[in-house]
């Protein structure tokens, strides 16, 4: 496991995840360190990956839990370069889409189970329910993080592209995917490119995600204010728009304009065979 | 590490994963050894974690990718035997609720961002969209499935809980939820009893859900009459009610009683402050 840093850092790994509001964390062990060490990459060396990697995340992928061993997800693996160009306009023009080697493609996927029920001549009712849909699109993401996890114990880098929702009918086309089948999110994967910078971004304190048996919000404001200045700085570190994460949150729920056209989702998956009663 | 295969049993994690149809896996190590060790757990020794466990599991799921850094989720902790009790209930009676010294709420959670748009007199446009219940959703997904591994990695045990939305709005209650927050699923956490059996669970063919640059079901027929024979047959190993994975897609997805009044989420939901348009 390359870039594994050892347990004696466990100070270190957590004081660049959390900043200053370092938790009082108990065991410790090189996968836990791999876990800390995360963070997305979106510069890639266009060298191809080892022969067998994408069996190996898939079966790392497999191997999540799924509700109830349903598996109501599949994932298209595109190498493409003419197809990545397209998935990367479809993004707002995410050039690490058409750098990265392997872009996963990680799909709800009801079709499978449409041509059960149509083999089996019967009818499947639970089909066209919020709930159904969700259990696919978290099925998808507990599959896709095990990928992730592995890819970066390989030394690979990842990124998840959202952005997919942008045109998820487009995305569809693209790699000819049936009714009832709808990509939730992209994920590159690929060699980082060691000229570009990527650091741990830091998190929110625990203070501020973890609750003791009782929900609560107390101290929260002030956890906002220090993670305000944790972010700003991070930001002026890495060269980008030196911002507190306030501001990002504001311009990121605040207008309609910021969902890109993915307000309409909810309409799309129904002409998509995605009913989401 | 406690429990890891060495990489040198890569054939035979592969084999216990996918029974017949071993995929062509590549590069492996201990991280993705242990992720191909994953079982649920059903039954767990009442043994209290050790002290800063549960920061641990929290580094870890704070360390997973989230939609623009935007943190939509929380995990509410609880330990309380009475509080497990109703929560058991609430999931049909699934005992290893209250044997587990640990149970995690993964909370998707706009709550927090109505908070910071009040505190900042401003109007959040993109609250009430299906996408952002999305984004919240799987933002929650990516961060259990980091502290699952990261529990695993420790020895522990642990299994999903998706009927905690059998009734979304008595877990709030029981925790203290403020509205705009929800309970995707839950977490146990502990120490697996030894006594119990808990064998890996063999998943799909990789050619049924693995797609090379275009969707496709050309041998999907033949790779399910095979896995109905593993699962058959771990079934019957296992002593549960030896059926075909086959038949228990027609039970899971057939009638919509096997819901559990699921159906009614969408509706929940907008009670519960989350429009989902």
């Amino acid at each position: 496991m390359d870039s594994l840093a050892p347990a004696s850092s466990k100070a270190h790994a957590l004081q660049r995840r959390y900043g200053a509001a370092v938790p009082a964390a108990g065991p410790w062990n090189d996968v836990i360190a791999a876990l800390l060490e995360h963070r997305s990459v979106r510069a890639y060396r266009p060298d191809p990956l080892p022969p067998g990697t994408l069996e190996t995340l898939v079966a790392a992928a497999s191997s999540a839990a799924t509700s109830s061993n349903m598996q109501w997800w599949s994932v298209v693996a595109v190498s493409d370069p003419a197809v990545k160009k397209e998935l990367a306009k479809i993004a707002g023009n995410q050039k690490h889409i058409e750098q990265c080697p392997l872009f996963l493609l990680w799909v709800a996927d009801m079709a499978r189970n449409q041509r059960i029920a149509d083999a089996e001549k019967t009818t499947f009712e639970t089909m066209p329910w919020l709930e159904t849909f969700m259990v696919a699109a978290i099925d998808a993401a507990l599959a896709a993080q095990n990928a992730t996890v592995a890819a970066e114990s390989l030394g690979l880098g990842t990124v998840y592209i959202g952005a997919m929702r942008n045109d998820p009918q487009r995305v569809a086309e693209l790699v000819g995917l049936p009714k009832q089948a709808v990509v939730v999110f992209g994920l590159c994967v690929g060699h980082p490119d060691p000229a570009a910078k990527a650091e741990v971004k830091p998190r929110l304190p625990q203070s501020s995600v973890l609750h003791h048996g009782r929900y609560g919000a107390t101290g929260e404001a002030a956890d906002r204010a220090a993670y305000d200045k944790e972010m700003a700085a991070f930001s002026s570190r890495n060269e980008m728009q030196a911002t507190t994460w306030t501001q990002r949150v504001k311009n990121r729920l605040g207008p309609i304009a910021s969902m890109n056209g993915r307000e309409r989702l909810r309409g799309i998956l129904a002409a998509m065979g995605f009913e989401v009663r």
